[in-house]
């Protein structure tokens, strides 16, 4: 038996540890931290999750995360519809919209070509983008792409498909170079060669 | 805008990152993946939530947190009545059940007397032990509290009490030592002179 108290609190607390960032260890102080404050956090949280649950849905263009669809992103008459930003996941579109270095619209491909973990160009949602760039007049196409193997195969396979897709589109990439606030002596080597050579 | 795809997305990530052992980034991160797999995990967790705030309430005898009231193992024939371990917090009585040492019942204080954080006697569950041990006929209190200052102040005062209240009752703490699987070298002096002193 993990825990005293009946399988209600054993099946919160197995359920909890399957979220990413808590353990078995952590769950169990989740659960108990959940059933001290029930009105506070816990009933919410579980309103949270049903209504998250019921309403949130894959944008049908972009592959967003959103309650309406097509996404919020998708329909900002104030956003660029000419560039793309293309990323792999809908953690990595938050993360640019947190940047808010980016006004235009986004494709997300649902993953990274992978050969070891058996993902193939017919797994990801680059059909879409490829149907997507010449149809809506799409200028530029930004792979903000993970600075990983997987990462750049996915960025190469899938500039390869757009030049034949979609002819005169500009296929653009992330800048390679020293994070702010990062220091030198910590950086790898192809980090710092890359920065170096597109130092400006 | 800490994530975009609206309201409901935003309310679940701010409530995620209010359990103990997930930030922001990793709320965010628990989020989305429970978004993926809503069927498996997101709706059963919703549902095991909203169980488990309904049903779980505090046991009326000792302070565990269960289904039913009095909890289980204050109905629990099979344990002994006459041994009564002293815990301060609910996570301590789980602690106690993992380690199947203990078949008697259990009681929980709430807390750990503390000058800093304001807590005192009347905020723990101290009078109910306190008119329980003679009630029940209970032979021995072992106090199971932290080795801490708060933990072993706590342990002291309800000694004190226990023995103006209860007399004749054998009142007892759990050995300090070194911890199994545990490394001399990374002990700190105190343990290892407590282990030293009581060895056997």
């Amino acid at each position: 038996m993990a825990v005293a108290g009946g399988p209600e609190i054993e099946r919160l607390v197995q359920l909890l540890a399957k979220l990413p960032g808590l353990g078995p260890r952590s769950a169990r102080r989740a659960a108990l931290f959940l059933l001290k404050r029930r009105a506070l956090v816990m009933q919410p949280l579980a309103a949270a999750l049903t209504e998250a649950a019921e309403k949130v849905q894959p944008c049908r263009i972009c592959g967003n995360l959103d309650t309406v669809d097509p996404c919020a992103l998708c329909r900002d008459p104030r956003r660029d519809g000419t560039i793309v930003c293309v990323v792999a996941d809908v953690a990595d579109l938050w993360a640019m919209e947190r940047s808010g270095a980016f006004r235009g619209r986004y494709h997300v491909l649902g993953g990274l070509l992978s050969a070891l973990d058996g993902v193939r160009p017919e797994d990801l949602a680059i059909a879409g983008l490829l149907a997507r760039v010449p149809a809506d007049g799409v200028a530029e196409v930004i792979l903000a792409l993970n600075a990983t193997v997987d990462g750049q195969t996915t960025a190469h396979y899938v500039a390869e498909r757009l030049a034949a897709a979609a002819a005169g589109v500009r296929v653009t990439r992330l800048a390679h170079g020293v994070p702010v606030g990062g220091e030198l002596d910590y950086l790898d080597d192809g980090t710092l060669a890359a920065a170096m050579k597109a130092r400006r």
